[in-house]
């Protein structure tokens, strides 16, 4: 069996990325490739051998420790593990008791826990997380990543105890972080925004798409507003304006232009909030009202929107609408999107921008 | 003792926002008030008395379930814990032996667990979680919050066996929830993106500020960039885009304008980026590298900044070239920061747009 080969091998076969701390290429984010997915979704795929660390100087754990419960993985264990140790010397063990957790070297001197290898038993886990950061130390090794599936919570506080903090979490998991060194963390941080988005859309009557909302602030009772929303994971903001404006009201629209966006702070979570105003075009006119979020939905004159005094009356409605009427008057100039792929992320982005004209209609649509 | 003005006056003194799943506003966020902060540094503070929620049919606890072990939260009980059943009745308990878990109603149906009152036991914890999730249920709540410190890991596999799952983590904290009505979740997702900057800086001899990481993709070995980084919890795009610039290269600037950004998913832990390039005016010339992140650093000339193979060559690079020409040739409007505040959530947020104006030169700078 050549071991070898499946230790050069593995690694790619499980990579995908994350952000670093720094941007790397002019615009595009440092890719921090690491030896296994974050995604709660990720499967990696049994059956393929992993790379994974020495114990140090050989230590033979004790099964006092739980270790001889390790279950699944003595599968691979007993079927090839190899060691690669600081020497970059391969080494096959075929006992149950030498292991420490499996894991991948990411980029930055990083090592990343194959969350899809852990022991079962938690005093196993225990006895190998402390083992494994004792062999990663002496190998200089810096932020550990450690993601523990929802169904195995109960290593969670085995991990904290050991000196592991959150880093973040989803439904399925979450995402525990060691660094090693001395000084403070260089691990990137969580996401740390929302996005929203919101539709202007307006018919050839110049009447406004508005809503009221089932559940708004007693400051906002009574207010016609246009239809807003949060997007979902992975998608765009004109996918996302789109898609509000047909669940709140059942109108078909396309995208034409973001045309101001609203940055704000400690809104959810002590997260931030960034609000995307977009003009829509109306390519459908009869409303059909979303029960559940929404209490009414109308098509209203452009001058009775515009006049409600809670708009007049508030420094940011009102700038917004007057922005809304300079585009409509063809005095201002949104930021239409634009496909583009750069070969060094090879990932397909969208790049918001005007239309470059040299006439005072900046509208290219 | 009047338990009466406890339960009206307490909730409002803990209230913070976090969003729901929807804008109730013209643009601004669908603020959720619950009844205690969600942020890790917030800190109840002890000696008000909370509104709490009574136990079902006044059950008692045996002491078999560890509940004489509650420690201080007997204090809170013993000296004046007042029960807000369904009736709306007030009562008060003296005895220690009667409890769910200390915590608030939030304004959409749900339940908000105090995270300051968590009892110390993990069996007095498991008890209390299980009575109160049967009490919530039986007074129809929705949502239920459940914020577990970092040094209570050891109640995570507990609210874990009980049906609750991740919502979100920061270092210090993980955050559980439990959707207790038939069909999907309605609580608000988690933070969904990671916002950079870049600053382009040009100066009066037409040089553009550039630098060259020490880490880089073999990609964009050699490529001289723009300084770009991460923006700060709760920072703003252009302070964020002015202080990346000044760390990485030692020059001062002044924000002039957004002028284009992109947006890309799947990027860190499956999550969405959104880049910002920014415009700036140097406001100092003397150069002084950040040793840990960048290589070098240096003002080049912008035609030889142009002319890069690396930027030439790439169509997402040139793109964003030719605007910062369009933009220095006044043939392109950027969008520039303004400072709203809206009564409708008494917010101080930056709104981002062009400057309206009828001629050519959009630049209001």
């Amino acid at each position: 069996m050549d071991l070898k080969s499946f230790s050069s091998t593995s690694v790619s076969t499980f990579e995908v990325d994350h952000v670093g701390r720094s941007y790397s290429t002019l615009i595009s984010s440092f890719r921090h490739k690491v030896g296994v997915g974050f995604s709660p979704h990720f499967k990696c795929r049994r059956g393929l051998f992993l790379r994974t660390y020495s114990a140090p100087d050989n230590t033979y754990l004790t099964d006092k420790a739980g270790i001889s419960s390790v279950g699944e993985d003595n599968l691979a264990t007993e079927t090839g593990l190899h060691i690669n140790g600081t020497s970059g010397s391969i080494r096959s063990f075929y006992t149950r008791n030498l292991r420490v957790l499996d894991a991948f070297d990411d980029e930055y001197g990083g090592v990343v826990v194959d969350p899809d290898r852990l022991p079962s038993n938690p005093y196993t886990f225990a006895a190998l997380l402390r083992l494994s950061l004792s062999h990663w130390k002496k190998m200089g090794k810096k932020g550990i990543w450690l993601k523990l599936p929802l169904e195995q919570s109960d290593l969670v506080p085995i991990a904290v105890k050991e000196g592991f903090q959150y880093h973040h979490a989803e439904p399925g998991y979450v995402m525990l972080t060691y660094w090693i060194p001395e000084g403070p963390s260089m691990l990137p941080a969580n996401a740390s925004h929302q996005v929203g988005v919101g539709g202007f859309v307006i018919n050839d009557n110049n009447e406004v798409l508005v809503v009221q909302e089932k559940h708004c602030s007693p400051a906002t009772l009574g207010l016609w507003k246009i239809p807003t929303g949060f997007i979902l994971e992975a998608e765009e903001i004109y996918t996302g304006a789109v898609r509000e404006v047909k669940e709140e009201t059942g109108i078909e629209t396309e995208f034409i232009e973001v045309i101001a966006f609203r940055h704000a702070h400690n809104v959810a979570f002590e997260k931030s909030d960034l609000f995307f105003i977009c003009m829509l075009r109306p390519l459908s006119l009869k409303i059909n009202v979303d029960d559940l979020e929404i209490a009414a939905a109308k098509w209203m004159p452009l001058v009775e929107f515009l006049e409600q005094p809670l708009i007049q009356e508030d420094s940011m409605f009102k700038k917004i609408v007057d922005i809304f009427i300079a585009r409509l008057g063809k005095r201002y100039c949104g930021l239409s999107t634009h496909q583009v792929v750069s070969k060094f992320d090879g990932m397909v982005s969208s790049l918001y921008y005007n239309v470059i004209d040299n006439e005072d209609n900046c509208v290219g649509n």
